[in-house]
């Protein structure tokens, strides 16, 4: 299994490396991917990461699941990025995986009409005044191949749901989680 | 305020990341140290960081406070830096916030006598065999200027603790958890 995470100026710092680390705690392969030419990108709060690859070198290769986190600008940004979203959209045609956190769902998929009448959920009011997909006021939502967070504060979940969707089992999320001290919320 | 993190090789990748995230939030200024002589810094799972400074940059500056995250590679090499132990037991000495996460506290403060007898927690069972310090089988534990907490999976709670001690006030710190949707453990 092999995950994406899609990168741009402005990602929220801690989502972006909480799904990074409990994927790869639970042995799924994961790419930090910037989306701009070069292959530094820097967080809301100013970390610079410097990553293996940027959206540029993949070419046709298809990852299993593909995961935008939020951060204003970042999602903002990539709400506007035609590669990024032609990335992303084929993997939604092909039926891999499509995970979205925060401001990552209204701003990135639903104004790009690529939610398709799916439930999801973000943070805040973002829902609000956008008609595209079905907002639902829970911490974590699945609905079809798209599933969506609503913030910081639920990435452990969301990225424990992510792996066990991507394995297709829940005891070794169940058994990292406890390993790492972490108490799932009742979802 | 101004807090530190210090990185070397194998640090954990979001416990640093959530750490930095929060205060960041909470109005304290954070610096991401590279305890090399590089300010490239690659994690656990193989993020790389470039920070802005190293240890060697910093001179006589003191942190308000200085945060030490897990990772078993980077807590094991920490615990043999001399420039490292130097800086933290300056800080410790001048009752600067002296925080230690998962397996920080006994790598590398129990192991160089820097507990001097105060109550930790830790990750598993790092604490057995030690006797500097008192163990505590806690998420968090705040003794003096030491602030402990057991690992990953409650990164969020030490890192409002540290920001509540640092700041003297709880109330933005339970305002910003609300905001992020993160639901603190009764401590």
């Amino acid at each position: 299994m092999k995950a994406a995470i899609l990168l741009t100026a402005g990602f929220e710092d801690a989502e972006a490396v909480i799904v990074y680390d409990i994927l790869s705690r639970l042995n799924i392969v994961v790419d930090m991917i910037s989306c701009t030419e070069k292959r530094t990108v820097t967080s809301y709060f100013g970390l610079t990461l410097l990553t293996r690859i940027t959206l540029g070198d993949i070419g046709d290769f298809l990852y299993d699941a593909i995961i935008i986190p939020g951060g204003p600008e970042a999602t903002k940004s990539m709400a506007k990025n035609r590669q990024a979203l032609s990335f992303i959209e084929q993997h939604d045609v092909a039926g891999k995986w499509l995970c979205a956190l925060c401001s990552a769902a209204p701003r990135v998929l639903a104004d790009n009409q690529l939610l398709k009448g799916r439930a999801y959920t973000c943070s805040g009011d973002l829902w609000q005044g956008r008609t595209e997909g079905r907002y639902r006021d829970n911490d974590i939502v699945v609905d079809g191949n798209l599933i969506t967070g609503r913030g910081l504060g639920v990435a452990f979940d969301f990225a424990f749901t992510v792996a066990e969707y991507l394995s297709g089992s829940a005891v070794a999320g169940q058994q990292q989680a406890e390993h790492i001290y972490h108490q799932r919320k009742s979802m």
